[in-house]
């Protein structure tokens, strides 16, 4: 945006979303129950419309808008040209997994396009770790095995119940797949302060073949070193939940329901079904809400957009969120954008001389393709 | 919708609004403050493709729907296409005022066009209600006066004061919009027991052009008896102002903000600008709620409205609230059909050999296009 902004004389907006941040409609009350409930992708896309409206009406009365949106913030942007046409002029949408909900995508693809962004380093690497969740397993039958692994692995807290062993796992799981989302061609520091190409490094400690048992451990904590301390910094690995996610968890709880499964054989987790009724126990436990399942399909049509229109959807072939992605058109000018060798919209982030061929295509479509959304 | 639903072998659905009727999502304590809030355009629209989504999912997957509505149903029906397209193959909005908010018509029109279906008949009609104003406020301006105009009104409530005197002009003002809107060639039992063609009936009384004072209150009481009293049963005239209209009152003091006006020269009214602080006062007096002027603007798109597609916006020439209507064309699919002759959503009621060409017409147009869209 920064790039292309003064090419079309532009004004850049950045709008919070309503709960993350400093956007707190009900002050520090906000997360209450009864005050939470208003968190909602909807009630988002109606405040970027006030907003959108008050700028308008105050000071940029003629201009036109286009929406910018990456993940998440790519979604309300599609959503938002679907919902409210008459407030913007289009929308890039990148990397936006609109097609993540419930029956639009099978459970396993998410997993199985994060494993791919393994396997094309080495097959090595993504069959190690693979092995490793039964070498977990093993090792951590026995307290001297929990004392080994937590000491091995600079834990922060050391393992003494299986469910520490459950957190240690999951974190290995959002691990890969945060990897996966950064796997930028540059040293970048989004998630975490990563090398470039951070799944090479990562894969790097993981392509011996005959990696077993400690042996394997010890390779994988070199591996998820690149992650959690690439800086050296990291006093010991910190796998606990974060609070952080609570926000997310509750949209995810509620109207962001996305399936998601494994089978250890496309992909190289354990085998995990997807059980909504599970699901649902955890998020009223967790939230005192029922997830929704049909909600999202329901207010933003599904598959069903054929009457979208000024809409890039750009997807990366290394973006495991491309699995719930549009990457074909889907009306004459609601066009799917393909970005071989790029990650988690990658296409969004400042120009880089180790960018791909095809982003540095991709941003020269959408400023064609802009020119002709504010010129109608 | 029975004509034409056994020719498309289709299922008629009536759903009813929140609020209205029995679907009281609080039950008996709907009303209350907190609660109350939960009436709105929007969530009526949520409503709406949530039982669509029910039908489909447990009957009917594979069927296509069509709606069907008129007047604020045919803006729901319109705006519903709009925001939900893959819920709904397209939508008859029949009198659907989707302009009549503020900024997009002249808050006289209303008025302007309501005059037209009086003065239609004659223009000594419409000129002897322009008249008539003055004459009511003279003759309350004593108690002999006001006790004689009771009288000869048979009032149910005599007028005692000035408030009374006002709600007495608001009821006439109601009454002849009314008479407007259900002007249809056969007789009806709409909003009132009515004969067909209702504002010839009621300007029959008011063809005389010397009509003055106490005369024309005379011919005017008249007039009035066709709206209230056409069945001879009516013991007095009501003319206090109903609790029904309660539900709505509170939607056009939250979203649904339609300014009105009118001048006395274009209008048979007296002169009264539309003043929205005012307006914005008596709704925080009424139901201690603020109305937001722009709020149907920003969530329904306006007049910007390019990208809506199969939707029919029938207006009839006689109808006042065709002023807010959609009279042109605004896509391709998004059509426009003017009827002469016809008053509020004609065209939605049963067939009858008094009905005007233009409603024939329209309803076989109506056919076509369904057929058009179910076969996409």
């Amino acid at each position: 945006m920064w790039e292309i902004a003064p090419e079309f004389n532009a004004l850049i907006v950045f709008a919070e979303h309503r709960f993350y941040g400093e956007s707190l409609p009900f002050g520090n009350k906000s997360y209450d129950q009864g005050n939470i409930g208003y968190l909602s992708s909807s009630q988002a896309l109606m405040d970027f419309v006030d907003l959108i409206s008050e700028l308008k009406h105050n000071h940029y009365r003629q201009y036109p808008v286009v929406l910018f949106g990456g993940s998440y913030g790519g979604m309300l942007a599609a959503w938002l040209r679907m919902e409210y046409p008459a407030a913007v002029t289009g929308a890039i949408a990148s990397s936006a997994p609109i097609w993540q909900f419930t029956g639009m995508t099978p459970c396993n693809a998410f997993n199985r396009v994060l494993t791919s962004a393994f396997t094309r380093v080495s097959h090595k690497c993504s069959h190690n770790i693979r092995k490793s969740w039964k070498a977990i397993n093993d090792i951590t039958k026995t307290d001297y095995g929990k004392s080994w692994l937590s000491t091995t692995w600079k834990l922060c807290e050391p393992l003494k119940t299986s469910q520490n062993v459950t957190d240690l796992k999951n974190y290995l799981i959002d691990v890969y797949g945060n990897l996966a989302m950064v796997n930028y061609p540059y040293p970048t520091g989004f998630l975490a302060p990563l090398p470039g190409h951070p799944v090479r490094a990562v894969c790097k400690h993981l392509l011996k073949e005959d990696l077993e048992g400690k042996k394997l451990l010890n390779a994988l904590f070199g591996a998820v070193s690149v992650y959690f301390n690439y800086t050296g910094d990291a006093q010991c690995l910190d796998y606990q939940p974060s609070l952080i996610d609570d926000l997310w968890g509750y949209q995810a709880c509620t109207e962001m329901v996305m399936p998601m499964c494994s089978d250890g054989k496309h992909d190289m987790f354990e085998p995990s079904k997807w059980n909504f009724n599970d699901y649902a126990k955890e998020c009223y436990e967790q939230y005192g809400v029922l997830p929704q399942p049909f909600h999202a399909k329901n207010l933003y049509g599904g598959k069903h957009i054929s009457t979208a229109s000024n809409i890039i959807f750009s997807n990366g072939q290394l973006d495991p969120w491309s699995s719930g992605g549009v990457l074909h058109n889907v009306s004459a000018t609601a066009q799917a954008v393909f970005m071989a060798d790029a990650a988690h919209h990658l296409d969004l982030r400042a120009s880089n001389p180790a960018d791909p061929e095809s982003v540095v295509e991709a941003r020269k479509y959408y400023r064609t393709v802009i020119q002709q959304w504010i010129s109608q």
